[in-house]
């Protein structure tokens, strides 16, 4: 049994819309590429109490936790904030985290930017990407800033450090032309016959290439292969398009 | 005060990384517009004990829930199920949708298409946008599925029905070239004066049209355009761009 995972995306931006939310995306995908299992994306306002409590459910609940958003330097920045209460920890200035600031901003630094230098009291600095920038974190949670971009960036220079035993997923797909109704019985038996696939049925709407979707994910290799051959064989005729 | 919502969005897809979640966006939108304060997101897994427990946290917490996905024919379509142990009740085939089923796809039904017949007891069908293919509603909760433009579609249907004596919000925006820490003084001075104003900042990265976005929320429509009007009024000089 692998790793589990957890996402706590934070910010008023995503409930009222103005922004759609792609880190949690971002995550799902590297968390696979490492075979991590990401079981639950949970996301709430720029509420310190709220996100106190999120942290401490989802850091017990799971291996590795992580979140988006709310590490800037203005009023609805309060993610550090909310991790240092649900820790029952300070927030105190890191004086490293102050020197690279001011080594960067100069003489354009104000008082605001010496907010980002404000971390939770045991916060360990990662260097990850870029050792200019270090990724805050605490225990099990990883402090990730909310701009795609840079969540990205901060991302990727995490990876050789959450890269563990895990053996990542395979998935194959197989593709018909057929809706989920008359695929229903190939896919009850696939199912039945591979318990230890994980096959999901995705059907398209209006899609001039493909109605149903079928995926078969294993951490085998050969397992995820046989299960698609498996299921496509068993589809009703004329149906296949393709298998990949 | 007015009522708040929860989304629920059950799917393997989208915590593995293979579809982008675009439907509480949509959800967020729809619900921005008629007052509702959008409070919560959660995505887990097609697992019948994880939605039932979740069901229960968030329909007591927030006056209204609405759920994405998983209501199609396959074995990975578990919501209908997870609401029933949610609520404890029993899965009952209702023969309104049972005929509604046989009338559209006449010769063609399958097993398969009659289980979308299969409903929690006591599930009232909402007609919505197509009275052919009403939406389930139980209580506070609305069963919407994950194809996007079908979510959609039934989220249209369903406005009359949401539609309450919420006021919605306006949202003034303030775009502006300098970075977070320059504008913390006339942020934080706006915050302080407009206590009524939820206010968000939002940099961008590598962006040729602005550095940060600043949104002035308010049930309120003078009152979001004073403080906009107050903020770029206090902006360090030449980094206001446009008000909107």
């Amino acid at each position: 049994m692998g790793r589990t995972a957890a996402a706590l995306v934070i910010g008023n931006e995503i409930l009222s819309g103005k922004v759609q939310d792609t880190n949690s995306r971002s995550l799902a995908i590297a968390l696979r590429g490492l075979g991590i299992e990401f079981q639950r994306i949970v996301v709430v306002s720029d509420d310190v109490a709220l996100i106190a409590s999120e942290v401490n459910a989802l850091r017990h609940q799971h291996d590795l936790l992580f979140t988006s958003g709310g590490v800037g330097p203005t009023h609805d920045d309060v993610t550090v904030e909310g991790i240092a209460r649900a820790l029952g920890r300070s927030v105190v200035r890191s004086s490293e985290m102050e020197s690279r600031l001011r080594t960067h901003y100069g003489e354009r630094l104000t008082e605001g930017h010496l907010r980002m230098a404000d971390v939770v009291e045991g916060t360990e600095l990662y260097p990850g990407s870029d050792a200019r920038w270090p990724t805050m974190v605490l225990g099990n949670i990883f402090v990730l800033p909310g701009v795609p971009q840079i969540f990205l960036y901060k991302l990727e220079g995490l990876l050789p450090r959450l890269r563990g035993t895990e053996i990542p997923y395979t998935t194959r797909s197989v593709y018909t032309s057929a809706d989920e109704g008359p695929i229903k019985p190939a896919l009850d038996r696939t199912v039945a016959n591979y318990p230890a696939v994980s096959i999901g049925s995705y059907p398209r709407w209006n899609d001039s290439d493909h109605h149903v979707r079928v995926t078969f994910d294993s951490r085998d290799e050969a397992l995820s292969l046989a299960a698609s051959e498996a299921f496509a064989a068993l589809l009703p005729p004329a149906t296949f398009i393709r298998a990949e």
